[in-house]
């Protein structure tokens, strides 16, 4: 049984993007429950562009990270050790514990990713790393934005950017199955491939290799955008409102693009497009829908068993080298869910 | 009879706010009615912000002006000559007939405002100018927006731009008929006063005079802003961002600080506040109420007759006073509906 648990802290604030520097590898004991507790050994640590902010000295929303603080993340790990009745070694469960391979656990608190709270995994259902992917929060926040908020109709035309990332891959499948036209925005041919020739998008843009961006998308959308569904922010998501659909839904999922900038970069006022596009722009943030998790789950459960719903998951290997998995990730280094394997026997 | 046909041309394109010369007196025989025509006689001309932008050269919604046009504009008038059967003389009709004392019609085309076409209007119902203003889209803009858009809840609290103005008066008293708590931003110490003391909002703020507008909103809306309903557009809109309540409506129904810009201001990016506060953001107009004018006019007028809904106008005087009044109105020197009573004896 090994002693040490190693966890990567918070080394110092960003300028922009995060360098290496700004993490560090730390080691403390393995804690010891006491009663009323258990030990949770994480086996897959999630990483995502929410983290990018909480590193951030001005971060408003939510918990805001100190310097020497274990990193925020969700994992899904096996209960090791136990001293509460509810609990029992071997159970899978997913929850907010950091970017650390042991952690401690009481079983108190609300739900895993929004609060101190767990939920419990069944590896029979699918395999454990899903709980933080399509099966977790990145496919609860792609089904409720699309199936509550966007609602497109057969036919609509959607356009997705970040398409080939945790939420926008299942988000684009949803509409698919909803019966609406999908272009997807991503950042390389690769991505492009996947999107449309495994996950049956109409259509892809590669935006680093195209020099029109708004021509090629009048030409994919000619009857104009019905709905955009923003996970990336910037000057993409600003040219969009020159090409909306009277009454468009303009979907405000992700801003990864923004989450290096350390003051509000300055956009061109937008309001006035869309007051006369009859725009609807909804802000979404999946912790309105903490009631409803099992009703998301079971649906994406059962779209993946009717093999209507694919997922890919881009895997980094051992604790060390999340940080560099991380810098990647921010960069579009990953198709679909991004994840670090923190022992080489995990599940 | 007079033979001459009194018309405001437009003379050149504003650089930024309109000037005198910007504008033109001109005289044209007034025109005679063929087989199935007939001339209107103009009682009231309506002045409103969107003309402003139809003064540009690059203006792209809806119909831009040539230099030597007449000016865009609604007017109410009577019909003082018809050879058309179905279009009697005495009968009153508002229409977008433009700034000029006489016009020439066929009684053809759709919704006045919105297209070529002539609503009836009955002068016994109530003083045919209301026909430009509560009972016409001044109060179709208010009705439709906060009835059908911003849906304020009782107990819910509303900021409005502009709120002495002809829209933001009636929308913010529809929104007080509706229960809810609403607090005005206006330009004047004599605004303010008429929207609490006449109208009953609940508050109203000089921003002009008002050192820290932030922290006066947040003082006079403790549990922030549920709905935000903007007339305005510029720089107080984008702080509204900072004080929203979580899924709050923001309605863009007008931008008069914008229509002076020459290319669009630079604005901060205010979507990750959109995605923080789940903020639904929706442009309005109210073209898209076309088929249901008589369901709002019915219930303004109701509301009018009960005493719930108050109205008031700033008059110019004579068809050469347009240009002044308009200026003045862009710069929030009316109070309610800005017309300009083109004749001493209309109605």
């Amino acid at each position: 049984m090994p002693t040490t648990n190693r966890q990567i802290l918070l080394n110092g604030r960003p300028d922009g993007e995060p360098k290496a520097s700004d993490f560090r590898l730390g080691e403390a004991p393995i804690p010891k429950p006491g009663p009323g507790q258990f030990l949770i050994r994480n086996h897959y640590l999630s990483l995502d562009p929410f983290q990018r902010g909480r590193m951030n000295a001005n971060w408003r929303y939510g918990r805001k990270l100190e310097i020497g603080d274990v990193m925020i993340g969700s994992t899904v790990g096996e209960i090791i050790e136990s001293y509460h009745p509810a609990w029992r070694t071997g159970t899978f469960v997913e929850g907010l514990l950091g970017w650390q391979e042991y952690a401690l656990h009481d079983g108190e608190g609300g739900r895993q990713d929004y609060g101190p709270g767990l939920t419990r995994v069944d590896p029979k259902v699918a395999p454990v790393s899903t709980a933080l992917g399509v099966l977790g929060t990145s496919g609860e926040t792609a089904y409720w934005s699309i199936i509550d908020v966007a609602k497109p109709r057969p036919g609509d035309t959607v356009v997705i950017s970040g398409a080939a990332g945790a939420v926008g891959t299942i988000a684009g499948q949803i509409c698919k199955i909803l019966g609406a036209r999908v272009v997807g925005i991503a950042g390389s041919d690769d991505k492009v491939d996947y999107i449309t020739r495994e996950l049956g998008f109409d259509a892809g843009i590669n935006y680093k290799t195209t020099p029109n961006l708004l021509d090629t998308l009048r030409q994919y959308c000619p009857d104009r955008i019905d709905v955009y569904y923003d996970n990336v922010g910037g000057e993409i998501a600003d040219m969009m409102f020159r090409h909306l659909a009277k009454g468009a839904r303009y979907i405000v999922v992700g801003r990864i693009a923004n989450y290096n900038d350390a003051k509000p970069r300055l956009m061109p006022d937008l309001f006035p497009l869309i007051m006369t596009s009859r725009a609807q722009v909804h802000g979404f943030i999946v912790f309105d829908y903490e009631d409803r998790i099992r009703e998301a789950r079971a649906q994406l459960a059962r779209w993946i068993d009717d093999g209507k719903i694919k997922y890919r998951e881009t895997i980094a290997h051992g604790l060390e080298n999340a940080p560099a998995a991380f810098m990647s990730m921010l960069k579009g280094g990953n198709t679909g869910k991004q994840l670090v394997k923190l022992f080489p026997d995990a599940r």
